[in-house]
This record gives C-alpha cells, sequence and structure tokens, in this order.
C-alpha cells in the first residue's frame, strides 16, 4: 500500500541517487535521526557516493551536518567514511566519526540537545540549506507521520531551505498517533508558557507538517533503525542500580518524594538499563518517564506496569525490542508518545515536571564536578546530550559510573576532572557499584570524603584521602575546594604516560 | 505614622535583643536579603552578642544562615566576626564571612539562586527554624509590605517554623505597589506554568503573607540599607561596554535581534554599571531589563528613556541612588517591580523571554570555559549568584572581564580555568577590554584563536598561542578540545609561586 497519500509529493518521488543532486558542496543539511531511530537510510550512502566522486575528481564536497543526536553506521559513519562532515552538531555516538573529530578533521559543536534547535532558529549556526527527514507516510497536503524518532524533525522543516523525505516502508504504519509535535514555540519575545503539566499529556499534534513547495525529492526506502542491543545488567551496573533504587525508597520514607516517584529520566547504556531493571524488581510501580529515549528495558517495565507511561524523542529499541514494540504495538498505543527534542528537554518542562535525572558519566571528582564527554580532557567521546538539560532542571540528578575503567587502570572518581560539564552546583547524587553519595546541602569540603568513602574504589580510595589531606593543608586560607593545582590533573597525566592512575 | 496596622503583630513588638531569644543554637535561620537591600538591620547584631555571650561562657551557639543572596556588614558581617555561622547558603559576598569560608571554619553551600527557595522546600537542606525577614509595613491579617528586595523572603516566610519581622521605618512606606510576589509555586508533580510573558507584567500580589500565629517578634527599626557605590567607568570598563554595545548593534542589523534588543540581565559590579553606561550613550532606547539587581545606572536609563522598564528582585542603590529614588518614587512606580528570585532567575521565565544575560566572571579559557567563583582554584570569591540561571537559560550569554587582573600579573584568558562554574556549552561571547569573542557555532578547537586574538591582553597573546600549539600537536588523536595536562594549570601554579602568570 502506499504511504505516500499526497499527489504533490508523489510526483516527487525518486532514487536517492537523483534525489542528492540537490545537496552541495558547502551546505548545511539537517538530518532526522535520535540514536539509530528514525534517521535517513538512503539518502546519505548516496550523497557519500556523489562525495567519493567529487573528491576522486578533485573536487570539495563537504556539508555540515546537523542532526536530533546520534544516528547509525549508515548515515554519520557513511558520511565521514567519505569525509563528507564538515562540521557537526548537537551530538555523535558514531567511531568513525569521533576519531575524525579528534584527528582534527572535522570541527563538532556539542551542544546542549534542548538548545539546538532554538539556537538554529536564533540564526547562530548559520542558514539550513537542505532537511532530510525520514517519515512513516507522507499524507495529504504535506502531512506527514513521522517516523521513529522526533528529534529536531519539526525544526528542520520549517527552517530549511529545501526538503527531502525518506518515505520507509519497515516503520510501522501503526506509528501514526504515537507523536505529539509542539507547534506552538516561537522566537523572543512571542514565547508562550508551554502549557505541559503532566508527563503523557498531548500538547501538539500526531503530525509533522511541511511546505510541499518546499520538498525537493522524496526517496523511497525499507530498511530497518540500526539500534546496538544492550548487554544483560552485570553485578557492576545491578549494584549501581540498587543503591539508587534504595536511595529513592529512602527519600519517599523521608517524605521527599511521592510514593509513585517523580518522572523519570534516564541516560542511554548498559549502566541505565540496569537501573530500569532495578526499578523493574522493586515494589515501584505506576511510574511515569519523561526522557529522551525508549530503551529495551522501558518496554519491559511498560509490561509489568512499573511504569505507567512514557514521554520520549526515539525509540532507541534493539531489533529485538522492536519485534517487541511491533507485536504489542496496540497496546503501547496511549502509553507511550514522542516528541520534539525541545520540548522532551526544555528546561521548562524539565523542572515544572520535577525529573528524576539519571545519567552516565565518565568522571566525577572528589567535590562532585562531573565530566561526561572527553577521555583525559582533550578527545570527546560522544558528546553532552541531554544530561545538562536533566541535570540542571530536574528535582534531583543522578551521576552514574562503575567506579573504574579499563581494567582498574582508571579511576572514574578523581581529584579533578580534565573537563567539566555537570558544575558542583548542579550534582546532587554521584552512583557506583561502591556505593551513593548524597551531595545535597553539602558545602565542597564535606563532599570530598562522602565521594570519597562512598563511590571511589578501594584500590584508589587512600591515593583520593592523600591528595584532599594535602590539599587541606597546603593553603590554609584556601580551604572551600583545596586543590593543588601542581598535582590536580596528574592522575589523568600519569594514565597517559604509564596507562594507570595508579601510584603503585 | 505606624506602619504595624495589624493588631496581632502590633502586640509582638520588641527590643531585637528579647526576639533573638527565639533562636537557638543549631536553628537553620533564613534572613531576607538580596545585595545590601532588604537584610535585617537589628536583629544580627542583637544575635551576635548573644552568640558572643554564650561563647564567652563557653556554649556553643551557631546557626546555619540562609539568605535571598548577599547581606551586608551589619547582618553577615556581625555574624560571621562573632563565629555565629555553621553553614551559609547561597550566595555571599562579604568579606569577614569570605575569609572564614576560605580558612575552613564555616560551610558554603553555593547554589543557582533559581534552585536555593525550590531546594529548601524539596527538604534538601534540612529544617528552617526561624525566618527574619525586613518588611516595609505590617498590614492587617499577616499581609505584609516587603522592603527593598524580596529575595527569597517568600518561601522563608511560608515555610520557616518561627517567624521575626523587622519593620523599618527607614524603608520608603510608598514602596507598597512595587513589588509582585507569585504565590503559584508549588511542589512536582503539582506544578503549573508560570503565565509571565513580558517583563513587566504582574503575575502576583503587591504583599506577601505571614501566619500572625507563627510570628514570635515584631522588632521597629529606623537604618538605611547599605549598597556600595560603583567607581565611576573607567577605559576598561567602557571598553568592554564599547565591544559589547557594537555587537548588539550588528546582531539587530544581522536581523537576529529585535532593534528593542531583548530583555537585558546585567550583573553586579563596576564593568555592569558601565555597560549600562554604554547603553545609555547609545541609539538603543525603550529596552526593558529582566534582572536580578537594580542599580544606580539602571536609573539614569530609566530617567532618559534608555530602558522603559526594569523587574528585578532587589534594589542594589547607593545612598545617591536612594535618595534619587525617593525624590522620583511615583514616576518609577509602575516601571520597576520587584519579584521573588525563584521567579526573576526562573529557567523557564528566563528562556521564554529571551534574556540577553550579561554577567562578570573572574576568567575564560581558551576553550570558553567560564570560572565565576573561584580563586586559583581553591578559594571562593563571592558565589555563582544568578549567572548560571541566566547564561545557560537565556537568548545569549556573554562573559564580560577585564583581560587581566593584579596589576597585569594575572590574565583573565588562561589555558585551562581553574575552576568551572560555566561550562563551553553555556558561553556564547566573551568580552574584555581587548575585544568581543563570538563562540557561537564554533568548535572548541576554533574558540581558542578567536579568544586569545581578540580577548587577551598582548602580554599574554604569545604565551597563550604557544600553549595551544604546544597542545594540539602532543596528542594528535586528542584534538578536539587540545590540552597538556601537565600544564594546563600550571599558570595558575606560577602565580602562586611567583606572584605572575608571565613565564618572562
Amino acid at each position: 500500500m502506499s504511504r505516500i497519500s499526497c499527489p504533490v509529493l508523489a510526483a516527487k518521488v525518486v532514487a536517492a541517487e537523483e534525489a542528492v543532486a540537490h545537496i552541495h558542496d558547502g551546505d548545511n543539511v539537517g538530518f532526522s535521526g535520535f540514536t539509530g531511530a528514525g534517521y535517513p537510510k538512503a539518502v546519505p550512502a548516496a550523497l557519500a557516493a556523489t562525495m567519493i566522486r567529487a573528491h576522486d575528481e578533485g573536487r570539495q564536497f563537504q556539508v555540515g551536518l546537523w542532526t536530533g543526536a546520534s544516528t547509525a553506521p549508515d548515515a554519520d559513519g557513511v558520511l565521514a567514511a567519505a569525509h563528507g562532515i564538515s562540521t557537526r552538531l548537537p551530538y555523535n555516538s558514531d567511531p568513525t566519526l569521533r576519531g575524525m573529530i579528534n584527528a582534527g578533521d572535522v570541527r563538532y559543536i556539542d551542544a546542549h540537545l534542548s538548545h539546538s534547535a532554538q539556537q538554529m532558529w536564533f540564526g547562530f549556526y548559520g542558514k539550513l540549506n537542505v532537511a532530510v527527514v525520514e517519515v512513516t507516510a507522507a499524507l495529504g497536503d504535506g502531512v506527514l507521520v513521522p517516523s521513529s524518532s522526533v528529534g529536531n524533525n519539526k525544526t528542520w522543516l520549517d527552517q530549511a531551505e529545501r526538503v527531502i523525505l525518506e518515505v520507509n516502508h519497515w516503520q510501522p504504519r501503526e506509528l501514526e498517533g504515537f507523536h505529539d509535535v509542539y507547534y506552538g514555540t516561537a522566537l523572543p519575545p512571542s514565547r508562550r508558557p508551554i502549557m505541559l503539566t503532566e508527563a503523557l499529556q498531548r500538547i501538539g499534534e500526531p503530525y509533522l507538517h511541511v511546505d510541499p513547495d518546499k520538498v525537493v525529492a522524496v526517496v523511497e526506502t525499507r530498511r530497518p533503525d540500526r539500534n546496538a542491543p544492550f548487554s544483560p545488567p552485570d553485578d557492576t551496573s545491578r549494584a549501581i542500580a540498587g543503591h539508587l533504587v534504595d536511595f529513592l525508597r529512602h527519600e519517599v520514607r523521608a517524605g521527599r518524594m511521592p510514593q509513585g516517584l517523580l518522572p523519570i529520566q534516564s541516560g542511554v547504556g548498559n549502566v541505565a538499563n540496569a537501573v530500569l531493571a532495578g526499578l523493574d524488581d522493586s515494589e515501584f510501580t505506576d511510574l511515569v518517564a519523561f526522557t529522551e529515549v525508549l530503551q529495551d528495558g522501558m518496554l519491559d517495565l511498560l509490561d509489568s506496569g512499573t511504569l505507567r507511561a512514557a514521554s520520549a524523542t526515539s525509540f532507541g529499541l534493539s531489533s529485538d525490542g522492536m519485534r517487541r514494540f511491533r507485536a504489542g504495538i496496540d497496546g503501547y498505543k496511549g502509553r507511550i508518545l514522542l516528541r520534539s527534542q525541545e520540548i522532551s528537554n526544555h528546561p521548562e518542562v524539565v523542572r515544572r515536571l520535577g525529573v528524576l535525572a539519571m545519567n552516565g558519566m565518565i568522571e566525577a571528582d572528589i567535590y562532585g564536578n562531573v565530566n561526561s564527554t572527553h577521555i583525559m580532557g582533550s578527545a570527546i567521546m560522544n558528546g553532552i546530550g541531554g544530561s545538562g538539560d536533566f541535570a540542571r532542571n530536574g528535582f534531583c540528578s543522578f551521576f552514574l559510573s562503575p567506579s573504574t575503567a579499563k581494567g582498574g587502570a582508571i579511576s572514574a572518581i578523581v581529584p579533578m576532572v580534565s573537563h567539566v560539564d555537570h558544575t558542583e552546583h548542579d550534582v546532587d547524587v554521584v552512583v557506583t557499584e561502591q556505593g551513593l553519595a548524597d551531595l545535597r546541602g553539602l558545602a565542597p569540603r564535606d563532599r570530598a570524603p562522602r565521594i570519597i568513602e562512598r563511590c571511589a574504589h578501594p584500590s584508589f580510595r587512600d591515593q583520593l584521602r592523600d591528595y584532599f589531606d594535602r590539599a587541606l593543608a597546603a593553603r590554609p586560607n584556601a580551604r572551600h575546594t583545596p586543590h593543588l593545582l601542581g598535582e590536580a590533573l596528574s592522575w589523568h597525566q600519569r594514565y597517559l604516560d604509564s596507562g594507570s592512575m595508579l601510584t603503585v
């Protein structure tokens, strides 16, 4: 059955190879996609092939690539391999592209996901020349059924000069009705309150809109999303989840959180998935999620009733997860809503709902500053994503990590983080498999012993205590956040030099 | 004429020395006060005297002190000198107290000003035992006319177990009508949108409320606020203002800002005052301010028509400024509105209005991370205040500083900041007297040369270029944010060791 009932758009169906003629060297191109979901599946490869031909002929052909967040090897990956990306924003997790960013070949603007759409609209990134957006179906008059992620699609479709649509027959046609696209945003000074007061409330409509006259090509595809499956929780991530669930239990008993908790935001990855599993094994029930990505783990919670409903901007489902979702799709309708990332991550909404922000980290320092993005201070891992949107504005911010990495050579608790993404002002709770450090209401000097004793791996505790003790003693008039500046980053340097942060 | 028309409260008038009997060792005490305005004037000294007597008799007597923001020597100062403060939040600028924090004698929790009221209400700081709040007048039924700042008073009055009011006859009785106190906040999950869409819109009422039964004492005072006057703009701050005004002009021409700009937030201090003076000398007119503190400079702008209206949470007026304000008070009514700091700094409102966030800084690094709080990484200066609330959520964030300090020995542009309060994700524009670096849409690697060439003092540029060049060369696979970790903080260490960041 045709997915393109709009006659104007049906007349524009072409092969991907033909569509990419509308993309030129130097263009800024806005892709759909948030995690390996809803990204364009045919245009990127065709564009990469065109770029490689151009490069072979000695012609320049690179674009600035903007997305919702990460995409997949057949989008970011092929374009990176073709040396086709000059600048990239606001988030990337593709290993090929990461390598090129770190080699200095690609310029990466790592932005808060709640900032990307508005800053594009403000004109901070320049003009958006082409949008390439995957949809599930194109109905009449440029009404589009979104696919498995929404991301920045609304803004890209509105703001781009030219639009290429990919209509993906692989996406379940039944996705119609799973989305809530808010068309009430504006530029200041014309902004109005966003009237969302419950996680699953509809404030928009189930469709994206595009001006059919701007659409220069429509490409049909039948290719699957690609999200990596998560490993089953190991002992370390189960221990992290256990500490976190205990803490939530304690907060409910103390009257600081309602019995049904507050809306949960959970980052992407194995630890986050383990936290969800931990919640599923707990007494908590009838919870709601207000998050970015609906992972496999959330399907378990929706099935068991631990989760009543979930708002997100993307399905980060593995192929197994996608099978489960398809099989039960009618039952999920009304319990899952995908929104634009400017709404899923909006400071206004996150603060109003009082989201519990649970995010992974690379490292925390003894004073509670968190690095989410950089390896040894200089090399980018992925990006800040939405962690700042939720940590700053949520009810309570949690940062989670195993206490060590690289077989014990790296401590996730260090004297001073080598890059700061979340400052001491935004970090409430740090959790490792060793334990949980509740930092609320603590001065920096009191945070240090708590983080060291509760969260650091025992093999690094003496080194950390020694640093803190000597820092406290070194400058008697500088004891608010005691540091030895000549040594603060020496752990990272030691790792670079010797392969371990351990002194012995 | 009596300022206390509420008979229940009139019956509770006592001397300050008597009132402080309601404050006990170990209490958490919430003072009014935001800058040297609206803080209690009699109770602190009486409390300090009681504490000193207790200490002389070998008894412990310390309190946790919570405020709106800074206060003045006769509040923070006397209590600090009496060794009467155990913990302090969310902001301090008192030099005596600063010394004790840095000596390790007082625990300081440096919090976003938009977080302080809600986190208290969430229960993150423990129980508030006593509120001590200055007001202009106490009308019937516990209706209070606020004084020269609002700060966290609404929350303190609501949440405290016991309340002491100071009715200050020095405050102009005509302040009635200058306030807009919003009583619509709630705990999640019961929060509603804050329906503020214009800087001067009223969403609350002109009064604070207190349950008269909770009021344990009322103290009458006649003492002035104490705000230090600002120095007249010098060449350096005039140059900073000039670069900033040029940039605004350029943004208007480029169509990225409306002719009347967007609401202005301006930090406190001499540089901020110079920026206001620069705006007053420019072609801009009919602007609005949505800020924390209404300084002397804003009166000039209101008088000249550069500023149509101003929303703030405090009058940070010098005694001269206060005289001018009193003289023209009827003309200012309707053009100035004081709000609770949870509204003046609210992420929801700041983002909706699209505030232009202009804040001072201690230092920025070549990648655009900003330190607003710490001297050489360890000693606190004042605190983050509201700078994070505005920088993260505003339309565009500016950080301003002279390019050097201590007669040229310290560079405000360094390889790596010694403490991070605003991350690279939140810093759009850096300005010194040397020039302005527009960082929007730039990757870290491109920010470095721009900041060095535009903002650093010429005497430090070669050193900065050398660091950046060597960092770029050092690790060819770590060029996203090139750093030499063994050297990144060496400028600060050199200053500590030799008194200068200069190598020669």
